[in-house]
């Protein structure tokens, strides 16, 4: 099978459209606010939620939506305020997103999902909204430049809009995904913690898309990690228009193989996005752990291992501060042996075996600052228990971070 | 029963004698870096330790000793240098500890526990350990002076001395309690998370001593979180050596409620010393949980609050971005419904309802951010759902955390 990256975004396949308009949700926002995607046709639909008990209004209507009919045609999302917290006024308020886009597009409310990430607890400005949905339906286009403004219209504080589309082929028929998502803070294992779109044209089951976005959620967007906090809006969507024209994939085949592994790399591609770009961070932080008794303990692991503040402040300080990262492990409620691992870093700049049997190896401190310093830096422990790997994503902690969230509602 | 509080330290309950020295383990430091303290007898000894995977070389020697003899007559602690994930040199090097201080002392080594703190995974200098240990043992005391230099001598990053003593009256006799700690960063809920020591004169069974060690550490220090961390060194000894000459308590009547009221207040106020003394923090954060369901479910919502770095990067903000607050509850598995907790802050500066039924009351923001601003500020969340309650402490998340830790071990 090959899978081939292309141009464009969210509406590059068929059938898709999309529109990013700036509806001034939050006053001083230069960039859009609002996003719309809309498929020409009803879209079987797919979505995972956050599991957090306290759930934002869209996520309880989005969740309905998925659940009941199973179809839908369009997403509409702002950001700036999540309408979290904001009581039945709130709920009325996403209901009339769904309802207004509706009637943009000729289509029932219930068809269309709502997607809003912000400020928690306050009430969205409906008016703005409002003008934003009519104009959100004006614009909505083919074309790649509305691809990249609905990106950017679904960003917080994240420093660059995050987009994918990738074409293969089965039975002939070249087939296309594209997802685009935002998240920076408030990012933590348990879902996918942060806004995220995924289209196709492919014709497949909605059981089957609805289980591969579930077993692909729990080892790419639920092995990210930015500050430990789980959000009241994280969402998933995927939608399939079948605009293809492929012969329906029920089962899980050969083609269906291709389409989990496209969407696996589309997945993996927006999560990781989402660590590089956590809040403030420098570098992107992947761990990898090698041979762990249980599929659970190599996942536990390598989250305590990038979620922890300290190995994450000694990141940003380019400090090979390996204690760190064996005293997460440690507390991790994994099993290993301390005395039989291995931890190792690597860069594009050289790979370096820090600890040997549980204790220090003689590196050269100079050489492990220098591998680092890039952007990317990988920490594989290998715990030699059994053969499960996992890896996970996260980034350094930085007085940046600390800088936006002690002031991020002013 | 009144407990009074008296002026002094760990060597103020009688036959106790302590000293602090600099023995030069890590260059540069100023204040002393090594510790004893020791009774002119042996005492009953209790012990509560670390459930970190990784555990230090002296948390090995000091399980085994409380554990086979359940009796101590000294604790010789370092800073500097963690001596964990160091091997069999490690655990022989914490030996010798015991070893050289026993010979000072007069006594067995088994009767010495040893505690270290500081960098995981280097080598202890044990040339400077030695004369240090000399040292000690001609520098012990009891001035109250000494004790305050042997609780400088336990510190790391802390910017002070963590010491109290209290009296109070069984049986018509005078007895004492006392207790010191450092701790300050990789603090987090899962036992102490620091050093401590608690000496006392009373005469007490060893059972009741562990027992209430292990009850009051649940609702004190595995109560605090600076960055949600879990050492791999974390220790808390309670030292009882009979010299008050009380008649033995060995059962929980009306002179052992007294006891464990003075433990209490001592373990309470060290608990509470270490997340005031956070690495970085500007303020203390205490976090009341009111009405929980059950205990447990108490205890998570509390703790989740303090260990939220949104959460804790709003305060230090003095942002009520009381969302994150809710929102750090939603997440911590605890059972709740949004729709009807009520949350409230306060401080010296006044008190605001800023959340009622879920959602947000009408508050006025500048009266928020003067009531986050002083040193020590409360968040209570009501939840209605049953009659539990629990308190939890953490502190703010500064510029300085990351500073602190992005270069901790240069």
């Amino acid at each position: 099978m090959s899978i081939q990256e292309i141009a464009g975004g969210i509406n590059s396949p068929k059938g898709f459209q999309a529109a990013g308009v700036l509806a001034g949700i939050k006053p001083g926002r230069t960039k859009p606010d609002m996003a719309l995607v809309a498929s020409r046709v009803p879209c079987a639909a797919a979505g995972v939620f956050t599991r957090n008990l306290v759930k934002a209004a869209p996520v309880l209507w989005d969740t309905e939506c998925i659940e009941q009919g199973g179809t839908a045609q369009a997403v509409v999302i702002n950001t700036g305020i999540a309408n979290a917290c904001t009581g039945s006024k709130g709920y009325a308020d996403t209901v009339e997103m769904a309802a207004l886009t509706a009637k943009e597009l000729g289509i029932r409310r219930e068809q269309v999902l709502v997607l809003s990430t912000g400020v928690i607890g306050k009430p969205l400005p409906m008016e703005s909204i409002r003008r934003g949905i009519q104009e959100l339906g004006r614009s909505l286009s083919r074309d790649p430049e509305a691809a990249h403004t609905a990106a950017e219209g679904i960003l917080t504080t994240d420093t660059h809009a995050k987009e994918i589309a990738l074409e293969f082929t089965i039975q002939g028929k070249p087939i296309r995904i594209a997802g685009m998502c935002k998240g920076s803070g408030m990012i933590h294992p348990n879902m996918g913690t942060m806004l995220g779109i995924i289209t196709t044209d492919m014709m497949i089951t909605r059981e089957l898309m609805q289980e591969s976005l579930k077993e692909l959620t729990e080892e790419t967007f639920n092995m990210v990690s930015v500050d430990g906090d789980t959000s009241t809006n994280d969402s998933l969507l995927l939608l399939a228009n079948g605009q293809a024209e492929n012969t329906l994939v029920s089962k899980r085949d050969s083609d269906f193989e291709c389409f989990y592994e496209a969407l696996k790399t589309v997945m993996t591609f927006l999560a990781k996005s989402i660590a590089a770009d956590g809040e403030g961070a420098t570098r992107l932080l992947e761990a990898t752990v090698l041979r762990a008794g249980t599929k659970e303990d190599a996942k536990r692991l390598a989250k305590s291992i990038i979620t922890s503040n300290l190995t994450k402040a000694a990141v940003f300080g380019t400090d090979a501060n390996w204690g760190r990262i064996l005293c997460a492990m440690g507390y991790s409620g994994a099993f290993f042996r301390p005395e039989q691992v291995e931890i190792r870093i690597s860069s594009e700049k050289g790979s370096l075996v820090l600890v040997e049997n549980g204790t220090a190896t003689d590196y050269d401190e100079e050489l492990a600052t220098a591998i680092l310093s890039p952007d990317k830096v990988t920490i594989t422990a290998d715990v030699q228990e059994g053969t499960e790997t996992a890896t996970a994503w996260g980034c350094d902690l930085t007085y940046e971070y600390v800088k936006i969230n002690a002031d991020y509602r002013s």
